[in-house]
C-alpha cells in the first residue's frame, strides 16, 4: 500500500480518485485550493446537484468506510513553501495532479480567464516539479493531460512520442501537438516542461492525456449520497454527453456545434479510475516520460446525439437534435485515427458508451430536474475575439 | 515608413534596433520594464562597461541625429491595461517582442528564477496577442524565438515547421522540441501560443529562431559613445564568444562546458538588426505563424574557442583552452543540420564570424579590461538540482 498526494482532489474526478484509492487500503492525501467554485461563479453555473463539502464527504467516508481522507486547503500554483512542506511531511509515492483549470472555453472567454488559466496550470506544474525534485525526485508524478493536446491532424495519433524519418535520419520526437484552445495549450507547456525534467533531472512522469470523461457513479459514489461527485452540464465545465443528457431530459434540442462530424475520445469515469491505478501500479522509469492515451472508444458528435437520442426514446422522453453555427474555430472534417494501447496492454478492460449508461445517467439528470438551468447549456463563448 | 513598437527596447537588442529603424525614418517607440538590471543584481553582475540611461541614449540620439524615440515604462506581463493603451494610442504597424528574460542559466537557477522567467515570457505573450487582438489583429508581431527551442535532434532542423509522413499519410506540424532549459522552454510555450493565435484568430507572427548574437557594435553605436549598447561576459547573462573574449584579456584560462563538441548557430548582430528588417519588410500573412531560422553560421564550442585563441594571439595575448566538467545537461556529440536559407532568400547576406571581428571584440574587451570581474566568467549554476 503506498502514500498518494492527490492534487485538485476536490474536483469531479479528483473526488472519486481520492476514495478509490482509500477504499483499497492506500493512504490518500488530498490538496485542493477550491477555486472551482470561483470561476464557475464567475460564469454564472453551478453542478446540476447540490455536492457536500470537501469536510462533509470526508466525514461520511470515515463513517462507511472507517477510512480517513486527510485533506490540505492551499493554492500550489502560489504557495510552492506549503507544497514542499506536505511533501516532506506526507513523503508520498505518486502524486496524482488534477489542480487544473479543466475547461476549453473558459480559457477562451477573456484575456483574464486564459492568463488565469496559463498562470495556473503551467505555474502550479513547474512548482510540483521543483518540490519533487528538492524533496523525493522518485516520486512518480501522474499529471491528467488531455487528447486535445494533440488536435486532429492528418496522421496517426501516437501515444506522446513519434518516430520522424526525415530526409534520411531518424529521431524519436515529442509527438507534434496542434491544441485547440489556450486550455489545451496550457496542458501543452506542462508536457514539454515535464518532459524535460524526466530528461535532465531524472523526474518519473505518467502523462495522462485523456479524452472525454463521462459518468458520475464509481463504486465508492454510490455508498452514500454525501459522496456525489459533481456533475456539470453547461456549455462552459459541461462535456458533451452530459450536455446532451441534460438537454433532452430538459426536452430541449440536442445541440451540436457545426456540422457534428468533430470526432474525440471517450472513456466511462470508471475506465478513468482503473488508468490511475494502471499508471499507478506501473510508475514510469527514472527518467521516463512516458505518454498515455486515456480514452478507450472515439465518437463523433453526431455519433453521441444519435447515441443520447435513442436512450432518451427508451426514456420516455424525445428531443430533436439540432445543429448550431460553431461557437469554436476547429476542424469538422478530419482524418481521426489515435492510438490506446498502452492502458489496454496494461490491463484496462474498457467499458464501453451503452445506451444503458445513458440511460442511467438520463435517469440521475431527471431526478434533479428542477435544478437544470437551460440558459447554461447554449454555448456563450466564442472562439473568435 | 511605418509605426513600431519594441517590447524590450532597452536590451542588448532592443537598443540597437529602436535605433536602426528610427535612422531609417520609422516611428519608434519602445516599452520597457526595466526588470534586466534587477535580474543582474540578484545574481551579482553587470555589463563590462556602464550603460548611460534610456532617457539619456534618447536624448543623445535625438541631438546627433535629429530623432525621436519616444519611451513608456511598464511590464506588459503584468499591466495589460497600460499595454492596450499604448497599441491604441500608438497604433503600430510592428511589434518587435524582445521582452523576454533572455538567460537559459538564470532560468535553471532556482525555482524563483525559472518561475519568473515562464511567468515573464509566456504572460507578457499572451498579453501582447490579447492586446493586438483588441487593438488591430493586423499589427504583425516579430518575436524573438532562439534556435535552442529545438535542441540537438538527429534529423534535420527545419524552421518551425516539419512535414510529417507516417503511416503512409502526411501533415505539416509544428516542428517538435527539445529544448535545454526552462528558459527555451519558455520560448517553445510562447511559439506553441502564437502559432494557436496564428490559426484560430488570423493573427500575423514571425517567430525569429535566433541563434547566438555577438558584437556590440552597429551603424548607429558607433555615432556616440552615449549609444553603446550592453556588453555581457558573465556566465549566466554573457554569451559563450563574449566571455571567451573576455577570458582571453584577463589572461584567464577559456573554459569550455564538457568536450566542447556543441554545436549551435551564430550571427553578428549587424545580421540580426538586417534579418528583423526583412522581417519586417515582408510579413507575415493573416494567420500565418512563419518561422524563420536566424543564424549565419554553426560552429562547435571548440571551434569558437579556436577562434578566439587565434585572434587573442594576434592581439599579444596568450589563452589557454581548458575544459570543464559541463554545468548543463546537454549532449555534447550530436548531429546537427539546421536549416537557414528563408531569411538569405529574402535578401540576408550574411555577415561572418571572422578573425577581424574578434580582435575589435578584444580591443573592445581591452579598454574596459579593468572592470572585468573575474569570478563571474565561470559557471555557478547548475542544470543538476
Amino acid at each position: 500500500m503506498s502514500k498518494i498526494l492527490i492534487l485538485g482532489g476536490d474536483g469531479y474526478l479528483g473526488w472519486p480518485t481520492a476514495m478509490y484509492f482509500s477504499k483499497r487500503g492506500h493512504d490518500v492525501l488530498i490538496v485542493d485550493n477550491m477555486i472551482k467554485k470561483h470561476w464557475e461563479s464567475q460564469i454564472g453555473v453551478s453542478p446540476l446537484f447540490n455536492l457536500q463539502t470537501l469536510q462533509n464527504r470526508i466525514d461520511t467516508w470515515k463513517d462507511i468506510t472507517g477510512k480517513i481522507i486527510d485533506y490540505k486547503i492551499f493554492d500550489i500554483s502560489d504557495n510552492h513553501k506549503q507544497l514542499y512542506a506536505v511533501l516532506n511531511d506526507f513523503q508520498p509515492d505518486t502524486v496524482i495532479h488534477y489542480a487544473e483549470q479543466p475547461s476549453a472555453p473558459f480559457s477562451m472567454m477573456s484575456r483574464e480567464s486564459c492568463y488565469e488559466t496559463q498562470r495556473n496550470n503551467v505555474m502550479g506544474t513547474l512548482n510540483l516539479m521543483f518540490a519533487i525534485q528538492s524533496v523525493n525526485p522518485n516520486i512518480h508524478i501522474i499529471k491528467l493531460g488531455t487528447m486535445g493536446e494533440y488536435g486532429t491532424p492528418n496522421i496517426d495519433i501516437e501515444e506522446g512520442w513519434i518516430e520522424i524519418e526525415h530526409n534520411g535520419r531518424k529521431d524519436k520526437m515529442l509527438y507534434p501537438k496542434k491544441p485547440g484552445s489556450f486550455y489545451h495549450l496550457s496542458k501543452v507547456h506542462d508536457s514539454a516542461n515535464l518532459e524535460f525534467t524526466c530528461r535532465v533531472w531524472g523526474q518519473r512522469v505518467t502523462d495522462l492525456n485523456q479524452g472525454v470523461v463521462y459518468g458520475v457513479k464509481t463504486e465508492e459514489t454510490v455508498l452514500h449520497e454525501n459522496l456525489n461527485t459533481s456533475f456539470h452540464y453547461d456549455s462552459c465545465f459541461g462535456t458533451v454527453i452530459n450536455r446532451f443528457v441534460t438537454q433532452a431530459v430538459a426536452n430541449k434540442d440536442i445541440t451540436i456545434y457545426g456540422n457534428g462530424s468533430q470526432t474525440r475520445g471517450y472513456l466511462n469515469i470508471l475506465d478513468t479510475l482503473r488508468c490511475v491505478e494502471i499508471a499507478l501500479e506501473n510508475p514510469a522509469d527514472k527518467g521516463e516520460f512516458r505518454v498515455f492515451n486515456q480514452f478507450t472508444e472515439y465518437f463523433s458528435i453526431n455519433d453521441i446525439a444519435k447515441k443520447v437520442s435513442e436512450a432518451a426514446k427508451l426514456s420516455g422522453l424525445d428531443p430533436k437534435i439540432k445543429n448550431l453555427s460553431n461557437p469554436r474555430i476547429e476542424q469538422e472534417n478530419h482524418y481521426y485515427n489515435p492510438k490506446n494501447s498502452a492502458l489496454i496492454q496494461l490491463g484496462l478492460k474498457p467499458k464501453n458508451l451503452t445506451i444503458t449508461v445513458l440511460q442511467e445517467m438520463i435517469e440521475l439528470v431527471k431526478k434533479h430536474s428542477n435544478n437544470i438551468d437551460t440558459d447554461s447549456l447554449l454555448p456563450s463563448i466564442l472562439w473568435k475575439m
